[in-house]
């Protein structure tokens, strides 16, 4: 099945001065010099810049929701490590704030939600009908700054969750394992899962189209727990809605990411996005063979790779790329790299992308 | 490939005197008049009856190591779920424990190491050379003691983890929802972690030699971890080692669950076991498909279905033996029972197993 969008693409005024749109026609699937490159979560972490703005601020949410600084740590990595593209500063988890559950960024434990989603009275606080260029306004404007201070360089990546990952939290109010109390309720209270996960779904179209009008090049929905669930109840209660969102974005090429999502690939990649991400754990040549060259694969060197050596690092990336067998692909990590990983050897992988000759 | 231990499988006199040996059948692929049915995680957590023996000692420890408290919760599902199997009531941390590295059981968080392994200097206080029969003996203390008050009523289970998962809390101390500082190790010392493994394989393998002399009517190989290692990592730092212990059980079936391993199942079909546990998110019909009749299959209901109504647990149990092709199966759940689970829903569950019909 041939993606519409890849043949009547629109492309808008902002992506007509890049001067490195790499990313761009790999995603569409057009002619390319060399595979393009960029990490998950290279914005921050691994980068002794990141954690000196990270350290001058009250905390992970002031960066997020201060333009200024979310644009600067968006483009430390494209300054530093020279990836193909930058992807904005910022958390999945504003959606669900914006949408009435607050989050706190608890240090080494990760995300908590004072309020949850379990019933019918707590669905009634989940807003969905209220101004998303308003209340996520902080996204927006650092958007704009960021592609102002990139000049054109390379790309900006939008991205969002997609809403069972939002979904998950929403309901489990915390990270977890199993995420069985949000499992829990695709079986106790179905109708009530497909409200939330249709709110989460408006919220997020709305909140997409807003960052590709402020600047986004192309964006990326994250699915993080679409491997918890087996393929008829993600089928039901993930890629419906997922299907909902990319069929509503128009103007820039789409990458889902559904992680550990191995039994649903034939279903993801009957979506209308252009590029489906890979974990570590999948196989690019088998994922190849089943889905043809209808999209880009995006992915996967394993993060733990980035522990080797560099001359290991090295063999690696190219045994990844010698696995290709066409041009459709945009070199990644498999998750997001790990915060322990030396920004050098980071710089070895990317050089090994950019110096690898393409022979397609 | 038909594995010869189907063909020549051994006996033993303890065997011989079992009311219910429906398990054991399943297992070997002989003829049977219904599916026989069990939980993982059955002797514990979801039974007031646990909670109260629990309750009278000091912690979970104490429970795993006193022979006649274990025994006495190993056998409260026979008495109260009715299942077709017991399994014993223990850890798979016993063994790295045993091996010089003790764990404490944290409420609400899980286990913690106080030592890790992490480089050569630490591995030599890794002991592989001892006397398992008398470091463990309160193992196959319970085991005996179960035997004895089940009566031949139903077989017991004894277990071990897979040296990957125990690998990965030697190296990582606790839980974690990557272990990349165990992953890591494959990538900058292999060969550390390959003596690691080797150590873990030895004492498993005299570990599960113990536990079937004490009377351990099958055992279960638990490799909780496998899925977050790709095909080729898995196969090299997961299966070879698996195949040692395997290879080295000869005289009771086999069972190996490798949660999330979606990719190598034609891998684990092809070792020297009996039976194959499948996780919840593994679609029986395709795996039957891909593995043919060599293999017993267990498993693999959705836990969080047990969350469902009582009609809904009966319709979703008929719907999974619906799907299956032969009689070469053993009914479980995809992973272990959740704690918050009704122990009403779980007879619920079983109830329809035993009433189901086999029409092969």
């Amino acid at each position: 099945m041939i993606s519409l969008k890849n043949h009547f693409i629109f492309i808008p005024l902002s992506t007509m001065n890049l001067k490195n749109d790499l990313i761009l026609r790999a995603a569409r699937g057009e002619e390319l010099e060399r595979y393009p490159v960029w990490l998950m979560r290279q914005a921050g972490r691994i980068l002794p810049e990141y954690r000196s703005v990270r350290a001058s601020l009250s905390g992970f949410k002031e960066l997020v929701e201060t333009p200024e600084r979310a644009a600067e740590v968006t483009i430390q990595p494209v300054d530093i490590l020279d990836v193909d593209a930058a992807i904005i500063f910022s958390d999945i988890l504003v959606v669900p704030e914006a949408m009435g559950l607050p989050y706190e960024m608890i240090e080494k434990s990760g995300p908590y939600f004072k309020n949850v989603v379990r019933n019918e009275n707590d669905l009634i606080k989940v807003e969905f009908q209220f101004d998303v260029e308003d209340r996520l306004s902080y996204v927006f404007e650092a958007i704009k700054i960021a592609n102002k201070e990139l000049g054109g360089r390379v790309p900006l990546i939008g991205f969002a969750g997609a809403p069972w990952t939002i979904l998950c939290y929403m309901v489990e109010g915390r990270g977890s394992k199993t995420f069985s109390e949000s499992r829990k309720l695709l079986y106790t209270n179905p109708i009530l899962a497909h409200e939330l996960l249709n709110r989460i779904s408006l919220v997020t179209i709305a909140y997409l189209k807003q960052q590709i009008k402020a600047g986004a090049h192309m964006v990326q929905i994250f699915d993080s727990w679409a491997g918890i669930l087996g393929a008829d109840q993600y089928r039901e209660f993930g890629l419906k809605y997922i299907e909902k969102i990319v069929d509503s974005i128009k103007d820039v090429p789409v990458t889902v990411f559904s992680k550990g999502a191995i039994s649903s690939l034939n279903e993801i990649c009957e979506l209308n996005c252009n590029t489906v991400g890979l974990d570590w754990n999948m196989n690019i040549s088998k994922v190849r063979e089943m889905i043809g060259e209808t999209k880009t694969i995006q992915g996967n060197l394993d993060p733990c790779a980035l522990y080797g050596s560099h001359s290991e690092i090295e063999q690696s990336t190219i045994s990844l790329m010698n696995s290709f067998s066409s041009k459709r692909h945009i070199v990644n990590l498999g998750h997001g790299v790990y915060p322990d990983i030396d920004p050098e050897k980071v710089k070895t992988f990317i050089k090994t992308v950019k110096n690898y000759e393409l022979h397609f």
